[in-house]
């Protein structure tokens, strides 16, 4: 999917919203668990509820690789139940020598035939630019994480005091464009956003992180929007298990409106 | 695996050889495509030709991965085949949040059972602990690559002189044991295993890239070896596609006698 359709899409349902699809088999309501393949039954209602609010859908793959042929099954088949016009976002923080990210590449893309993948920086510019050789799809690169451990490494500063996730945005940001490339960036710091758009001022930006806690979302819109939008926040739990009977999926829809809603009036305030 | 048996075997075998399954439907011999899983009856020839030779096998994932359900069939087959006295290690360089991070260990540790999987530091403590919760199995976290973008970040200094290599090394220590983490260590810059001794000195190291080119085995050995060895030394398309007729796993049996032959002296001369 190219940028121009993203944007097209984010006008046109007045979102910018992400649902990541982490789908845990304990965690799915148990009526599901009779059906021959309940991950793929509760994504497929989880979809048919909310795909006229949201821009992307975001399985995260460990989620599926950890259930072996069955899992990955339930992927192939969700996959092919999103409709077209949403950007999908194989969430697998991939990253390795150049010929195995070549390998890592065309499993997403070619075998499946997601729109991106999450790519893990730490290997440096061979482990990313094999993603970024194929028309029309991204590598979505991990800059800031919010996670506890994002603070291990990812602020070190060098001797000129420059943080370690902004030497990956400098860096990484020549290795393709605004075109092909997105980041990571973790939601819980929504001020360090400034900082970010100081070096990508047009790139788009994953925000993981921003959930029916909710709070946070006119932060994030506020340091983060660009003139494109130029964002996708995503929700996986706050969503997606809402609920935990045969409404589920219903609910799942409610909090995906309430979020698109919100949405709506930062793109408008926007003049979006 | 516990650190004991991988011990004992190395002492056995007078070998710490990996070898790197980085099996390619593109490169492996012709008359095998006839065949209905290429990719396995590949393994097999090579294991039964090499399994004496080797205290570890390591197959590179996304090469699996990037064959959709066939690949992740050929690498389950593989996994059976393997010797239940060697060490397996799926190069995956995962690395994601806590509660992602446990469902790739649970694919990897349980619905496959490998000792061991490649991880990568970027995302800290969260993404790298869920791994060592399994008894007996073992992270293997990236600090330093041999590839051309390991320069990109792993080097780049903090404001007291010390790189994110030696952070990661540091930092990551305290999550774990010699007895349940090593390190990837990249073999094109012998001297800085001594750097990165000083740090680890207990560790296993996992260095890929000593191969057919030959030359370095010497040094890596001069400057990472400890009084258990803890090295284990992968060499990949050096020994699986030395050949490709017919004979490819005898003349790869070759290929990795050579090597096993000159840790045999090397450990030999340590006294090991």
């Amino acid at each position: 999917m190219t940028r121009h359709e993203i944007i097209f899409q984010i006008k046109k349902k007045k979102s910018f919203l992400c649902i990541g699809l982490d789908t845990d088999i304990e965690k799915i309501p148990q009526h599901l668990l009779e059906l021959e393949d309940p991950i793929f039954e509760f994504n497929k209602q989880i979809i048919d509820a909310t795909k006229d609010l949201c821009v992307a859908y975001k399985p995260n793959i460990a989620f599926y690789e950890s259930r072996g042929f069955k899992g990955w099954e339930s992927l192939q088949k969700t996959l092919a139940y999103i409709p077209n016009d949403i950007f999908t976002i194989a969430d697998a923080k991939r990253g390795d020598i150049g010929n195995t990210s070549k390998m890592y590449a065309r499993a997403f893309f070619e075998n499946m035939s997601f729109d991106s993948v999450t790519v893990a920086p730490y290997m440096g510019s061979d482990s990313v630019t094999p993603f970024l050789k194929f028309k029309d799809k991204w590598a979505i690169v991990l800059a800031l994480t919010s996670n506890k451990g994002g603070l291990d490494f990812q602020k070190i500063e060098d001797k000129y005091g420059k943080k370690l996730f902004e030497q990956v945005l400098e860096t990484s940001k020549q290795w393709g464009s605004d075109e092909n490339m997105m980041y990571v960036v973790g939601a819980t710091r929504a001020e360090e956003l400034l900082e970010i758009r100081a070096i990508v001022p047009n790139h788009f930006l994953l925000v993981p992180g921003v959930g029916a806690q909710g709070g946070s979302l006119k932060d994030v819109a506020k340091y983060g929007l660009n003139s494109d939008c130029g964002l996708l926040v995503n929700s996986s739990r706050g969503i997606i298990y809402t609920g935990n009977d045969v409404d589920f999926a219903q609910k799942a829809g409610i909090e995906a409106k309430k979020l698109q809603q919100e949405m709506a009036v930062i793109l408008s305030e926007a003049g979006l």
